[in-house]
């Protein structure tokens, strides 16, 4: 499927090549890209969220790692890059994929992050092609912060049903939580689907649970950052929210993600870290004032949805229904 | 209670007099006063929320009906001012409560409007005085949007107990939802809480349920702009996600009000038309764009909350608990 932009993209060879992201701090302002040609400008792309999202982050680092090696400084890339951000496990898978080849040659590790990189963008389609039964005619769908192709090497994972059945010309709307505090539904999500052409509405968060009592949702799809292996899943604060709304109103909630999220050292979601981000994200949307100065600011990166909540786990190995540590390791291991 | 702050008041005389309203759309940037000498400028200020919360905007608006009657047009504003905001009852109660003097007087319908805002005052002590013993040593407390002094001529609905438990020195936490898409929470109840000494943190809407999950809310409580005869509450949008998750995690969920916020001529909510807002609101957060051009927006700005997920109503009158219209009836009439 051709997107109108591409989040990751490694220019030139291994030896002398360089990293292009997609500035998504930029957007919906503007389509512009950061070229990454040292390590620390990966790491900073990664920390203040210009890559995003947990597979995408993942590719990244991949690729950050490769910058490293052009330097002979591949271990201290990775040991670097593993510590932008603490909770999207892809992160670690990714980087721990180089670290097991055992070499410091670039053309070895430039192909194993452009692996990595392919297998992505499979990955969002083969979990597109097993969650699209899911979109009936007219569906209207809950999704929440981006799990799009904005998060990805291809074309998303909660958002991947949507492009398929897009490109399928079945009827369907999508409403995007805007998802406070740095607006990635509005900013990303409402944006990588308008461009797609499909019909995307945007609201603040607190007001999924109306829309819902209205029964003008049939479900809800976000993505993960981490799952631990009972199949509790961190994903982007407000993620929680969604899935006790889901229940009580009896609508199936859905999380889509791929195999490399899952964490199987964790055993619940007791065992994943939540990163605390900087208040002024909260007390300066956008960087406006919002809040008096001085006020204490409560601002978790993520929460945790505990597997009970989840209708089902979509992966690119197939669909986990109901949600059981056992069920996780039959589709998995 | 002495308050650094004053959301309404009316400077000089009946005849000569205008109303000067704390300019909340300015908070917590800069503290500035409107001076409304005529009517228009009275509607504006209720219209684009330079005053709002259900009580405070009954009482701008009796004032209102004062400047009308300064020249000769009292029928004339009473009928314009009720059209400023749809979802709010206080404001009908108010402008009817003037209109049923039957006297273009001046004087007389100042002193009617003056007593109105005596009543609101007293009204909040009341309340707070019911609520008081809701809040134990270390209570940790979620509010919504501003029921707070901002909303009202005293100390709020839901705010009043916290301005009581201050005076008597009870260590307790209250924890603000930033309230989009206007900010009420972060803007106005962070900073008027923070005025007075009161311990106050904010948070994402979306962020609640996590805290909730943790055990580190007691119970919420917030206010309402109507509420109908079956005891089904009209309040800021994102109230209806918190009752449903107070209920979720067994915790109570409470609504403070004047009598003048009940509609007995709504049966249920669903009698109760929701102002839906400009999309601008949303898709421009304190003026910066946060989402694409074109793409459609959704943003009512009430919710109904049922009866059923409410544990108390607390009035001026008392506190009504079970919620049912028997027991509404039997407090209030």
């Amino acid at each position: 499927m051709n997107l109108p932009f591409k989040t990751i993209e490694w220019i030139g060879d291994a030896k002398t090549g360089h990293l292009r992201l997609l500035d998504q701090t930029k957007l919906p302002n503007s389509l512009t890209y950061i070229d990454c040609t040292d390590v620390q400008s990966v790491w900073d792309a990664i920390k203040r969220l210009s890559v995003r999202g947990a597979p995408a982050i993942g590719v990244a680092a991949a690729y950050g790692c490769v910058i490293g090696a052009q330097s002979a400084q591949f271990e201290h890339a990775a040991t670097h890059l593993a510590t932008s951000r603490p909770t999207a496990v892809n992160l670690f898978w990714a980087i721990n994929r180089l670290q097991s080849l055992k070499t410091p040659n670039p053309d070895l590790l430039l192909a194993e992050a452009r692996a990595i990189h392919e297998e992505d963008t499979q990955m969002c389609l083969a979990i597109g092609r097993h969650a699209l039964p899911l979109i009936k005619p007219n569906s209207n769908i809950l999704t929440h912060c981006n799990a799009g192709a904005l998060a990805t090497a291809g074309i998303g994972t909660a958002t991947a049903p949507f492009y398929l059945a897009r490109q399928n010309d079945t009827p369907f709307r999508v409403f995007a939580d805007e998802t406070r505090p740095l607006l990635q539904g509005s900013r990303l999500t409402a944006w990588e689907l308008a461009q797609a052409g499909i019909d995307v509405t945007i609201l603040c968060d607190n007001m999924a649970a109306q829309l819902i009592s209205q029964s003008k949702i049939d479900f809800i799809i976000t993505g993960a950052d981490r799952i631990a292996a009972n199949g509790d899943a961190a994903n982007k604060i407000g993620t929680y929210n969604l899935a006790v709304l889901a229940y009580h109103h009896n609508i199936p909630f859905y999380i889509s993600a791929p195999s490399s999220t899952f964490d199987f050292d964790a055993q619940s979601g007791d065992d994943i870290p939540i990163e605390q981000r900087d208040s002024t994200e909260v007390s300066h949307p956008l960087g406006a004032q919002a809040a008096p100065p001085k006020v204490p600011i409560h601002n978790p990166a993520f929460d945790v949805t505990p597997h009970t909540l989840i209708s089902a786990l979509i992966t690119e190995r197939g669909i986990i229904q109901p949600v059981t540590t056992k069920a996780i390791e039959q589709t998995l291991t």
